[in-house]
């Protein structure tokens, strides 16, 4: 038997920070291969990325993504135990990746371990692990996935080993994730004095009519699976030093996270047509700039997704609550390959110094992964 | 007979840039000297200035205020003629100051001695001339007036003889000015992932917020002598350069120009009210501070104003305007001293390249002048 919490410890203990491979993806590969997985390396860009495939080609495939690359440690000194060290203690297992994710990718490679050599499927099992998810993200996952697209490798479905969980293990999964967007906005009049306000057209007092506008009212009130929109203003920016100066231009960066009720698209047009408005009425052109870092995307409840959460539900005794919130992940890639749900960790001390995670709870987590490897071939 | 117009030419001649007097004061007290004023230079901090009386200290007096210094000229090589030649081509005079305000001083200096030689009044002439209003202007008319404070000299009434027509001469005179304040407020609220709002607190929600109402509607709609108040906004800055983060912190300058209806103190305590509120309303804290640069002010018309008024009408055929409008000069700190009016040329050219005046022009505003003196005194 496979255990993930030690194969947890060896992963920390490469010192893979985006974009080092640092040895984890090559300590994985033998291990996969020991147990009978077709292994390709498939690296990108200088970014190193791993497929794994037990079963044969094109066989009814259940799949699963991670990342091994982790954020830079910051101070090593701050650290109790050592970042890249893999410290035991108590049951607790130290260091950078502890919960983002090499346990994660730990539980989902030793469960798929297990469960082949156990209980030998009549299907596949697909393993598509990251060098970059916390970097670019631009040689990653889609590198994974466009090859396999190239060499018609196809997963029916896909389960993404982020922590999922805020607090206790079981209480959340997450079946979609809201888009995200960001517009940048530059408004561009006429220079002046401020005591001559009519040989001038001031873009602040543009700007901040269109912004007050956008944030007075919310986007929408949510959707069956999702929370409502949200417009955050994250800079504006004019930098005119002389107070007796009307400025002549100034920018605004807005960042939105949208539901299923909104695309990229769609937010891009309804700025333009409200700056459009507001240049009317002010004479102050206004220019909207738009970059979509993600769309929204639901996979709908239904036998993949039920399955999935009964399984945590029987080993956790919670019924985990089906959300889409939260920030981007890979899930956004692999959504376009296949029906994709997020379960995972609790994300406790992700990002932080002294991550750490209880060895019992990757262990549970192995085990209800291979749950649902069982459930998948039943 | 004093030419006011050569006057001039031999003031541009002097580089009297600020802070350097440039010889500039140096001539006029020679000048002033020898037509029997008793001359003062009353220099602080580094800060030319020149005080000069004509008849008995004590005696009722009419008083001039101007100023010798200039804003710089740029590039020497884009001006026609030399920015200190003090060029005279065609009955025009070249050069920086020809119109503010060199010309000015002349005018009121040649009508102050001719007066005095061909018709010495029962009473005093008194001219302050500073060498920085064009700069921080802490040490100029301030300080001539702090002198005369401190020595017992005062002026019953005053004339500034900063340019006040906006094209042609004799079609406005200014008998006030509005305020000038500049306020910061800063927003503060808490940090945060920009898919998290409910964890931060957006200072720029707040800011855009408060500055959103502050322009919608105007401060008022002008008074008897005033136009009315205006806001601009002269700056917002930030400097998040990441769109995924809700930022901690942002500042925004708002000037405001006010008339009589307001004081400094009073648009502070509505300001900081308004911030006091939305902060309530968004928990983002707003601090305001303001920076006073100068209170409306108003010489009342009666019988100053009326025979100033007279004076013009009678030597230019046009019936001047009695305005308020424009920026700020030193009749800011001469109102505390005596009621005070601004006459002057027209204001073509101020601190543009190739500034010039018609010497005819100077020489009819230096008629104005002395017509001015006679009926005071008669």
């Amino acid at each position: 038997m496979t255990d993930a919490a030690e194969l947890t410890a060896r992963l920390i203990r490469c010192p893979s920070v985006t974009p080092e491979e640092g040895g984890a993806l090559v300590l994985l590969a033998e291990l996969l291969e020991g147990a009978g997985f077709e292994v390709h390396r498939v690296d990108r860009n200088g970014t190193s990325n791993l497929f794994a495939r037990w079963g044969a080609k094109g066989a009814r495939a259940f799949g699963f993504n991670g990342h091994t690359d982790v954020v830079p440690p910051g101070d090593p000194a701050s650290w109790t135990h050592g970042p890249f060290s893999g410290h035991v203690e108590d049951g607790v297992i130290w260091g950078r990746g502890a919960t983002d994710m090499k346990s994660g990718v730990a539980a989902f490679v030793a469960a798929a371990v297990d469960f082949v050599t156990e209980t030998p499927p009549d299907g596949a099992v697909i393993l598509t692990i990251t060098g970059d998810e916390e970097g670019p993200s631009k040689d990653g996952t889609t590198a994974i996935l466009d090859w396999m697209e190239r060499n018609g490798e196809r997963m029916e479905v896909c389960i993404v080993g982020e922590p999922s969980n805020p607090d206790v293990m079981g209480e959340m999964m997450k079946i979609g994730r809201r888009g995200s967007a960001t517009f940048r906005i530059r408004a561009k009049g006429v220079q002046g004095h401020a005591a001559y306000p009519h040989r001038a057209k001031n873009p602040l007092h543009a700007l901040t009519r269109m912004l007050a506008e956008l944030t007075a009212e919310p986007l929408d009130q949510g959707t069956e699976h999702f929370d409502p929109s949200g417009l955050q203003i994250t800079s504006i920016d004019c930098g005119n030093p002389a107070s007796n100066v009307i400025p002549e231009a100034a920018t605004a960066v807005v960042n939105i996270r949208f539901n299923d009720l909104h695309t990229g698209a769609s937010l891009t047009e309804r700025l333009e047509a409200h700056a459009a408005r507001i240049a009317g009425e002010t004479g102050v052109a206004l220019t909207v700039t738009a970059e979509i870092s993600g769309e929204a995307f639901l996979t709908a409840p239904g036998p993949f997704v039920d399955m999935v959460r009964d399984v945590v539900s029987r080993e956790t005794n919670r019924v985990p609550v089906l959300s889409t919130s939260g920030g981007t992940s890979d899930a956004r890639f692999v959504k376009d390959h296949c029906p994709v749900v997020e379960f995972g960790l609790v994300g406790h001390h992700m990002h932080q110094v002294n991550e750490r995670v209880p060895a019992a709870q990757v262990r549970q987590l192995k085990d209800i992964y291979q749950r649902v490897l069982e459930r998948f071939f039943a």
